[in-house]
């Protein structure tokens, strides 16, 4: 266990094995990895119930003519305005503050969830991306879920669109773009044992610079 | 000085020390760093005067008419159709072919030019692309280049539009989507020897597992 102080941020394709990648990279820094379990956490501090959340989680906004009016305003926090927000915008909300708390309370791994968006002003914070050719994800998929090629091939593509709606939607960014992270890393190229290694030595380079 | 048998090509935004990261990472493992020397290579085998390939050299293709014929072919280095080609087609195909000769030689480093487009056939090419936030890029070409901040922002945009519209033409892929490299960096966030050595640990991570 290595004295850290540096929160992690993990946008990635589905099937690129992101989320293992994370939490063997947190398993080495003695942190933890927040993925699926962010909700549940938004869940409790917001109010929802854990089931809505997991509903609009990472999913684009349906509701398509309230954002041609959202849009005229600059989106924000704005309590008045909270009562009247689509459950999208207020599930994004909650889940916007749980990640900021988190980060306040030390170094940690997040996965998903626009956070390298939510953790924009703070100097301490990593952000990755991580993805591979599309073979080796349906590949990954078809083991994980026993599904057929073209089956695992849909998911993998329904998955990826969902999540930028979500990225592109929320944050000023765009997803998949280098430029929008700090590191971007094929998985299938090292394997993910070599880009969980790689992932490290980055982030020990990072707080060295940055100590 | 290692033993390497990997080639190294490098994409990147205009005032993120692509080329200087790459002759630096080429001297650590002893192998060429090619950029515009390039050029001077693919004019000698091809017989067109350097100063024409310098004009064309990734920029994108000025004829939208001819454009617009070829893409109902497909592209192709034809014997009979060379004739007819537009002398940006020419120049391209001259530098592909160079490409490729210079990879069969050995281990080296390629800047731009849609290296890795030309050899995406080979299994001992990495491909990188390299970037940085604005204010990082525009402060060196201001340093570099002895210009206003409006004129060095002109500038790296201007560059990167026409590397852009030059590598999504000849390739497959799209320019600065994270998906079409195996390792994209911000240079900014390590710095150059920062990256260099993040670099240098990628690529033997790479031959390990590939040997």
């Amino acid at each position: 266990m290595n004295s850290m102080n540096t929160v992690i941020t993990i946008g990635r394709q589905f099937g690129s094995a992101g989320r293992e990648i994370g939490e063997k990279v947190a398993e080495y820094f003695g942190i933890q990895c927040l993925d699926k379990e962010l909700l549940s956490r938004a869940a409790k501090e917001s109010g929802f119930c854990e089931e809505m959340m997991a509903n609009h989680d990472e999913m684009p906004t349906s509701s398509f003519l309230y954002n041609l009016v959202m849009d005229t305003y600059s989106f924000g926090y704005n309590a008045s305005s909270f009562v009247d927000m689509p459950i999208s915008h207020k599930v994004f909300l909650a889940q916007f503050d749980t990640i900021k708390k988190i980060a306040d309370e030390g170094p940690c791994i997040i996965v998903g969830r626009c956070a390298d968006y939510a953790l924009s002003d703070r100097k301490n914070c990593v952000n990755l991306f991580i993805y591979a050719d599309e073979e080796t994800k349906v590949k990954r998929i078809m083991e994980k879920y026993d599904l057929t090629e073209a089956k695992a091939k849909e998911m993998c593509a329904k998955k990826d669109k969902q999540r930028q709606s979500y990225y592109n939607y929320y944050s000023t960014k765009k997803w998949g773009r280098a430029d929008s992270y700090d590191l971007c890393i094929n998985s299938g190229v090292l394997g993910i044992d070599g880009t969980v290694n790689l992932i490290i030595q980055y982030v020990e380079d990072f707080e060295r610079k940055n100590l």
